[in-house]
């Protein structure tokens, strides 16, 4: 089969067998996205290399538990070893020894096939396009900063940056009663989070403006950029929060004085679960489509990865034939 | 009066007139303590000069409130400006215009005298001794990192530190039920902690145990050093909290994956509040006189500060005469 694999230092479309792991589920992909993290993997970010790809949709093609054959799935990400005390308790997310599609140990889904423990699978019910259902695994990481039960709907919340991650935060926040504010370079990405209901400002704006300084509630950096966190730390009232959601490995100097000054509250989220993300979904009140820049098929993968890299494009996927 | 002040770049002995703001109460002073942010102070932390001092205990001489006459007591050293939204909400430790006794615009407690408004005195029972009263202000501030609600008994706690904070931290645990483990470089000062009944690790055996990567539920970061920010991220489990209590300035190379990943909340922890000092002293659970290492006659200051920065050092106190 086919694969987009990062051997470093490059970005090949490479001909490898299909996986095959007996006790798992073996799935045709329909669709995968192009995240910010598998643009970071090519730069050298958690010393990756294999198949790329988790965010994806496809249908089970083979199971061990034959009622899965044939169905619609996306996947939870992280495979935990099944034995430790964190995936007793149903946390596979941080299980030590946790592989992670297409970023950690695990050949991801920018194939045409990818296997996964029949544990991972999600059903996706008929009325999600297969191009929103790759959305679901970024809405479950956007959704994820509520389950640190930081957030409530009448504080003042400032969202930093305005690509994929952050637009989907924007939308998964005001689809649940709360009113952030999208903060963000690109008059045109900010245009797209208006027409969703949500309040923007250009970053400049926002940098500029003293009154701004030590005066949200919460501040969600999603900006990919250290220069973000030191805005967050600049906007966050005393007492504040501010939640950390972009996987860089850019070193940034914190003078801790300034944390602990304000008695601030840093907090590092990243991927949510799939359920909140399908719950969202079913409410009717999130849309996504507005957010696919360009599709590409998978014949073009280094196009589209060279496309996803634009500073003006969102969701990039990748349609498998 | 005389007063110590640091006028930049010296620490000095001066003659000044004592304070006088009229609707304040004058307290003359008893002794005062000579903690880590007055050293930070005088190698240029938080841009201060004036007289120094926050931690004191002495005797209000003259007060618009004649009932606070000839009483001993201690101040909370946060002057809010009594207008803000803040100070409404009865936190001047946030108010924006605040002043903070001998750390920012407002002359501190070493010193004859040293003023405070009424609503900051606090009374000190009989039975304190000076020498311990000392203490309430660094206890109250030991005391706060269970303010964030974030600590709860059966956690595994390691307090990264074995110096004056880090020992009343300790304690204040310690009292209240926790069974934290104090961390540090001096066998003299964990052999005190020791006695007091807590759980001791040398810095070099917990640096070395790979075991205990990733395996504390909670850190307390009192060790003054960047490198205990470091160790602190190293060592706190997924989902781990890490509680940062030194003030200090030097600049840190925070990588974020390091908190984004494990999704580690990260919680800057100042001042406490004088009730909670008094109300663990009542309880008679806490010991505090064997972390007095020196006492000096006021006359003696500048040699006070000297022995306070010895390694070996723990609590100075400067005993006015």
């Amino acid at each position: 089969m086919r694969a987009l694999q990062f051997l470093p230092p490059a970005l090949t479309l490479v001909d490898v067998s299909p996986p095959d792991i007996p006790h798992e589920a073996l799935i045709r992909v329909h669709r995968a996205g192009i995240c910010a993290t598998d643009i970071a993997i090519t730069h050298g970010y958690a010393g990756y290399s294999g198949t790329l790809g988790h965010e994806f949709v496809g249908t089970v093609e083979r199971c061990p538990d034959a009622n899965w054959i044939g169905k619609r799935v996306v996947g939870e990400i992280n495979i935990g070893c099944g034995a430790c005390r964190r995936c007793d308790q149903g946390d596979p997310r941080h299980c030590p020894f946790r592989q992670v599609l297409g970023i950690r140990e695990r050949n991801g889904a920018m194939a045409e096939f990818v296997s996964l423990p029949i544990r991972n699978l999600h059903l996706v019910p008929d009325g999600i396009t297969d191009r929103q259902a790759v959305f679901l695994e970024p809405l479950a990481a956007a959704c994820h900063v509520l389950d640190h039960h930081l957030l409530s709907p009448e504080m003042r919340i400032f969202i930093l940056g305005d690509g994929k991650l952050a637009q989907l935060i924007g939308r998964a926040l005001q689809a649940q009663g709360f009113q952030p504010t999208l903060v963000g370079r690109h008059p045109a990405k900010l245009a797209l989070a208006k027409a969703a209901g949500i309040r923007t400002s250009l970053l400049t704006e926002v940098e500029t403006d003293l009154a701004l300084r030590r005066s949200v509630d919460a501040v969600i950096e999603a900006t990919g950029r250290n220069a973000g966190i030191s805005l967050a730390l600049d906007l966050v009232s005393p007492c504040g929060i501010v939640i950390l959601k972009s996987t860089f490995h850019e070193a940034w100097n914190l003078v801790p004085q300034k944390i602990v000054v304000p008695e601030v509250t840093l907090v590092g989220s990243r991927c949510g679960k799939m359920e909140a993300a399908l719950d969202l979904f079913s409410t009717g009140r999130i849309e996504v489509d507005s957010l696919v820049s360009a599709e590409f098929s998978f014949t073009d993968a280094l196009l589209a990865f060279a496309a996803a890299q634009d500073s003006q494009a969102l969701k990039v996927q990748l349609v498998m034939n």
